[in-house]
């Protein structure tokens, strides 16, 4: 199939018709699916159901002694910080395990920094007449809705093949102090799949920015590898901020949402040692501290980094084959036309999907015309707008593979279709 | 035993040596035993273990279907928030389910007031020049403290007998509408084991206040009764709000750390359904949502009103003997003297003990000194100064009874000795 810039009007014609008719055919399905979000399919949940029944009477002490059942261990139990500074390469002393969600510790971390002066803040940046947020985009449409719900203007960065554009970036931060943050999903972003580069995160790392500036890096991809022989990986970035002078530029955040239990799992964090302190201050005041029988559970169950590696395998042997479903689709029914381009990340919850200019909305309202739901066009950029309109999620982790092949099917046939129309128009 | 203000000069000297040759033979036993915290102790955590193997690979489908395990369902599972709707005799859609800890559910009901406006706010509390809690006090110490660290102004107001100094209270808030809040244990509260009177509640509840104002209540102790023939009991504060014309007063909060697991429990809310709106909104963007599968655990457990009630009876059955044990002590070494009052509460986690005037930073110390360690003198009231610095937070609930007899016994003497000496100075 030719690219449709070579095509004339009647090939176009007979390409117009031909969609419409293939998506009449898929109407008549009435097919009811749903690739909006990145949630784990139930095969993925059931590998951790192991999980359930490991904690018993007899096990329910930490490893310094105390009782996970009762108060107390506010940072966590001593085995889980361990397991996760040995995921993240960070010191235990600087990690913090949290409850299920990665995206409330995030949340709790901003709102934090609004209410309570950090470390190198001047005051509570509530009390700031302004405060911005570089906004890498495409990106996790929660990290920006959190932005928007507490008044932090965003600043849209565009993401290239290696990561944010770190010519803006350091243009931007050195220019204004009231830049207080940018949100980073490091390896296999959300939506892109993009890993960045290890000179990327040396400039993140090293640029001039406010002193209260806080890089939000979002790990949640980092053991999510669909090759065992192709795994991408970023610098641990707690030490290239403190070689580069700059301790306590960032948070990591990780959790196990998709290594156990999308609504049961455990998050944790990383931070400087003043930045650790700072938090663990504030979180005393906040809660009496997380469940930490889940914590133990969680170690019992994945034990070490060994054991979650293995565990990711099983993830992704289910995962590759959707993935490589919804790769081979694209390229077959969009592969050389010129109307469309998508990466092909290596691990990772989403395929991104860039259409022409101006057509992401349309291709979602009619292929969720013809029963198929996709993330909303512009959820993955600031306030909802793309300002090209051109960008599409794919979140293949769900549906079955079956399903899975007549949604990108379909969302094909949609961009084939107001492709060919609005070149007749 | 007479009255200290009978007792001669030479009566007096009898006393505090003999107080003095008890309190070396104390040292001398070199205890550590510790009444800071209102813990449960391990039998209490005991009586949930069956909890901890409920929930197998068969059984993480919530009620409505939706998988336990996976995202979804922000504010809880249907069947929790039933329970919690049962407990609280409030409708289950005016019920949000959160994490395992009720006091991180009061701290970002703050928190979100102070960066987002609550219904009736003109705008986030955080953009007032000045926002005010009313504080009755003796109270929760974490509650003050969520106050100190959002910079929110305590007022101290006087508990009585049937709970806040409600003359003061109106006062206050019809003066003031800076007033934004105020806390309340309403039932066996912290540290006095008082209930509010039904009308304490009718006149916080109906009383003239701002807009935006809130009542924290936190029913903490609710279902937590001594004695299964004097169950102390408040009226339902929703209702009571509405009916009064103020829908959007109230914030409800309870939770099972003293039910199931200090550490590892649920904690709920429930509110007008204005405020519930507010909170999903913003809890949408906080999370993804609270951990569903110990939300299953803990319906499976105790299934219904009848099935917590039963549970708490097996809590009674623990605690009773170690409340009596206090009071009892208490009676015996300082009964009659016109030294010190204290509370005999049915229900809750303390005892409050008030010496005289100016003593209770010292009796603190002094029973630490011999191996007492005590709440620390002044925690019960905001800024952590107790004005006439006279009230001592007793918790029973952790230490084995015969460790309590002697931390009861050696506080009542350093009281005896601390209260004879003043008198001879």
């Amino acid at each position: 199939m030719p690219s449709f810039s070579t095509m004339d009007r009647i090939a176009l014609q007979q390409e117009a018709e031909a969609q419409r008719a293939r998506l009449d055919a898929i109407a008549a399905r009435k097919l009811s699916l749903n690739m909006a979000r990145g949630k784990p399919c139930k095969a993925q949940l059931d590998l951790a159901d192991a999980m359930l029944a490991l904690i018993g009477p007899d096990g329910t002490k930490a490893s310094d002694g105390s009782d996970a059942r009762n108060y107390g261990l506010l940072e966590g139990i001593p085995e889980a910080r361990a397991l996760f500074a040995d995921l993240m390469g960070v010191p235990a002393a600087q990690v913090i395990v949290g409850g299920n969600s990665s995206l409330n510790l995030m949340y709790d971390a901003v709102a934090r920094a609004m209410l309570t002066a950090v470390p190198g803040a001047a005051r509570p940046w509530s009390k700031e007449p302004v405060v911005r947020f570089l906004c890498p985009s495409p990106g996790y449409d929660r990290h920006f809705a959190i932005c928007r719900e507490l008044g932090i203007e965003m600043l849209p960065v565009a993401m290239r093949a290696d990561g944010p554009d770190m010519d803006e970036v350091e243009r931007l931060c050195a220019a204004d102090d009231s830049i207080k943050g940018i949100w980073c999903v490091p390896v296999y972003s959300n939506p892109d799949g993009i890993t960045y580069s290890a000179d990327v995160c040396r400039r993140l790392a090293s640029m001039e920015a406010a002193p209260d500036f806080r890089i939000l890096w979002d790990n949640a991809y980092f053991l999510h590898h669909l090759y065992d022989d192709r795994k991408d990986a970023v610098p641990e970035m707690l030490g290239l901020c403190a070689a580069a002078g700059h301790s306590d530029r960032v948070y990591e955040f990780c959790s196990t949402s998709k290594v156990t239990y999308a609504g049961a799992g455990v998050a944790a964090l990383a931070a400087s040692p003043a930045n650790v302190d700072h938090i663990r201050r504030n979180l005393g005041i906040q809660t009496i501290g997380h469940d930490k029988v889940n914590q133990l559970r969680h170690v019992a169950f994945l034990k070490d980094r060994a054991g979650v590696e293995a565990h990711m395998r099983k993830h992704a042997a289910i995962l590759r084959p959707k993935f490589e479903t919804v790769l081979r689709i694209l390229d077959a029914e969009l592969g050389g036309k010129g109307i469309a381009e998508w990466n092909a990340p290596r691990g990772g919850y989403f395929v991104s999907l860039f259409v022409e200019d101006g057509l992401a909305k349309e291709v979602v309202a009619l292929a969720k015309s013809v029963g198929v739901e996709l993330t909303p066009a512009g959820a993955a950029y600031p306030y909802g707008k793309d300002p090209r309109d051109r960008n599409i999620r794919i979140a293949p982790s769900f549906p079955p593979v079956a399903e899975l092949e007549a949604a990108i099917e379909a969302l094909c046939v949609c961009v084939r279709l107001l492709s060919a129309r609005r070149r007749l128009a």
